[in-house]
């Protein structure tokens, strides 16, 4: 037993409490902001039936959902009935087909939970890892869109995150640019992986891979020289506006702007070779970028396709995911100075065993006067220097002492711990001090 | 693809909306009592590997692991590797021996999760549910027991609970009753689960238990003499305090109650027949129940053998479990009668596609002004009494149109969703207004 390899599972994480605070904190700021914009929280179990999940993320990512043996006397078949959940979006396929009739249509959504994929874990790459969705579903209206946008941008700001971009684009412009810069049908999604790179390896980087995939290279030519204009988007637009489709797509994308207006925080803009996952958006598709950051911190698009999977017929649905883990990885990073995680305001200790009911009570008396209160709970040695040590662990402002004296005083010991002064002030007047000492 | 069951998993739920936001601002005010207590938040991964669970449940346990079967080209094999959650105690074991040095002593931690157990699902009785332990590790002091019992009394108030009694004993005090009432070494277990049962079969019922048990007669007669006694604990207390172990069980017991003091909502109380799952507990345990629901909400006691399970030495423990599932359902029966989850605080109508980017804005800048406001995203006609529909849906409280007409006038037309009031203000009014209507 003792034995025993103590470390979480390979890929998994736990949390101890600055770090659980400090995701907490996130999570209730989305969820403050997402029911600001009238979205509701849904949740679902951790598992579903296999058959729910497989066959839903193509080969590969069959490949990694976390099967769950089946139980009793069928564990020995060694087969599987259940698995964790991979996403968020079959999960709610499932709600939509379950619960329609009593969702409210269109039915706007946000959902924060783990997932579980075996990957092989990596630096930032988790096989636990908590995903934050955000989706209307049953609207064809690109009003769903733009709401999606505006709120996902809200949560950024609120976050603390603002200097982002949201790039915007279509589905249907993407198969005008095909069409405009004449690349084969064939080379179609091939051509738009490469385009996709463009922030990442620059102009010279996806002319040679578009070369490499074997595109025409008169079309290599008129796309390089579009790219590499001044006035990218303006180029491209121009060329993307002469075909049917690409019109179709530049006007959902300029109607998503319309609606979209301002957002505090933030810039949102056109992005013409911006691709997103081509096999599975079906209208608008967004990005939110941050240049200082140099990280992809939010997605999504229409995707009328796939929330219809468990009714065999077609709901249109549109959203976005917030890049949770990266996002909170940023928000440590931030405030990675300060520390940022407060511990309680006060320690009560406890001097002597004849006192530990005294102790007990004022720091009930505390709490009930607003105070975060700690108490020292240790047995054995009762050393104040142990306790200072404890309170120093934990963070907390300030130590209350009362040993006998004290007691028989009337009077309690009051210690900032920042500036290691100590007064000694009247029982009564202890609420008040601490009231001003911590600047209530 | 279209027949799929659309149903949870057996034995697991899908939250909805109002329910999540339920068992969200339960759990909000049980982290926000817990910190105010001193007490630090743990997060572990949802699944283990399967030998840090196995053999710690005992035979029956470990029939209800749920266990994941390994991946890629091991999956043939059939077996297992991990396995979920069972409970929250194995986890905190694993992160005290882990990260000790980095912990606090005493590390004083609470856990909302959810665990996973493959019984046979019933009513009430679920696959996937939530625990909510509380627990002190690493102090032999009986003020951590007292700090836990306070810390979890005020949990249930804070929850709207008052009226609940916690009940206290200590593992020795039931050493001592067994050997006052000359009850055999091997009836021990036996009869302490038949007097557990008191106030649920009363004493009749416990003495046809005992005699079924085959405790000795003499045994008996006495014992239904004191449990019948009007006052049954001074009876029992008077021969338990006979016994060495029993004295010294009292103590405790004694001890933890004059630490506890008065609790608001509650009362506090030495229960001598109270034995709470014997074989896992060391010194003083408790039980709250709440009379008026007849049911038990939180228990727990001290268990100094677990903590250490892979450390290879004992660790002092302390702590408790709220019943937190059972609690959720309480609180939503109390709360059936007003339906208590509020919806968004205003809904902005959507009347024509022209004025959609307006409407947007207008949505925004409630936002901004403090009010959670929803936005009609549906797509298809907009016609008012869908969109009327859809607030009702939601439970917003105000509606907010705004028509072509509306929006020439400069004006806004402000309908109360409750009274079916409705009326025009001028826009540079409407904060004001709504200010009003909302009681903000």
């Amino acid at each position: 037993m003792a034995t025993i390899d103590a470390n979480p599972p390979s890929g998994t994480r736990d949390y101890l409490p600055a770090e659980v605070v400090r995701r907490e904190r996130a999570f209730a700021t989305i969820r403050r902001t997402f029911a600001r914009h009238g979205f509701e929280p849904l949740d679902t179990p951790a598992f579903e039936r296999l058959d729910v999940l497989q066959g839903k993320y193509g080969e590969e990512g069959d490949q990694l959902i976390f099967k769950i043996l089946r139980r009793g006397e069928h564990e020995a078949t060694g087969e599987a009935d259940l698995a964790l959940r991979y996403d968020l979006t079959v999960p709610l396929a499932r709600v939509a087909a379950r619960y329609g009739s009593q969702l409210p249509t269109p039915f706007k959504r946000y959902h924060i939970a783990p997932v579980w994929r075996a990957d092989r874990p990596g630096k930032g790459r988790f096989r636990e890892f908590f995903q934050c969705d955000v989706d209307v579903v049953g609207s064809d209206s690109l009003v769903a869109d733009a709401a999606t946008i505006q709120a996902v941008a809200d949560v950024l700001d609120r976050l603390g995150l603002s200097g982002f971009r949201v790039l915007i684009n279509a589905r249907p412009a993407l198969a005008g640019l095909i069409e405009a810069y004449g690349v084969p049908d064939g080379l179609a999604e091939s051509a738009l992986v490469a385009l996709d790179k463009l922030d990442k390896v620059g102009v010279d980087g996806v002319a040679a891979e578009l070369t490499e995939r074997g595109l025409p290279p008169a079309a290599i030519d008129t796309l390089v020289a579009d790219l590499g204009s001044v006035d990218l988007a303006g180029a491209v637009r121009e060329r993307v506006a002469d075909t049917a489709r690409g019109a179709e797509g530049l006007a959902q994308v300029d109607r998503v702007l319309d609606l979209v207006g301002k957002v505090p925080g933030g810039e949102v803009a056109y992005a013409p070779v911006l691709a997103r996952g081509l096999s599975y958006y079906t209208g608008p598709v967004f990005e939110v970028v941050h240049a200082g950051l140099d990280a992809t911190i939010a997605a999504g698009g229409r995707y009328d396709g796939l929330i219809g999977m468990f009714q065999g017929s077609d709901v249109p649905a549109t959203g976005g995911s917030l890049g949770v883990e990266r996002i909170l990885l940023l928000l440590e990073e931030a405030e990675a100075d300060g520390d940022g995680v407060a511990g309680p305001d006060v320690l009560v200790t406890v001097m002597d065993e004849e006192g530990a009911a005294d102790a007990l009570r004022l720091a009930q008396h505390l709490r009930d006067a607003g105070f975060d209160t700690d108490l020292y709970a240790g047995g054995g040695s009762r050393k104040l220097g142990k306790q200072l040590r404890y309170a120093d662990r934990r963070a907390a402002r300030i130590a209350v002492i009362r040993g006998a004296e004290e007691r028989a005083a009337g009077t309690v010991a009051v210690k900032d711990l920042a500036s290691g002064e100590q007064t000694t002030v009247g029982e009564a007047a202890l609420i008040d001090h601490l009231t001003d000492t911590l600047d209530r």
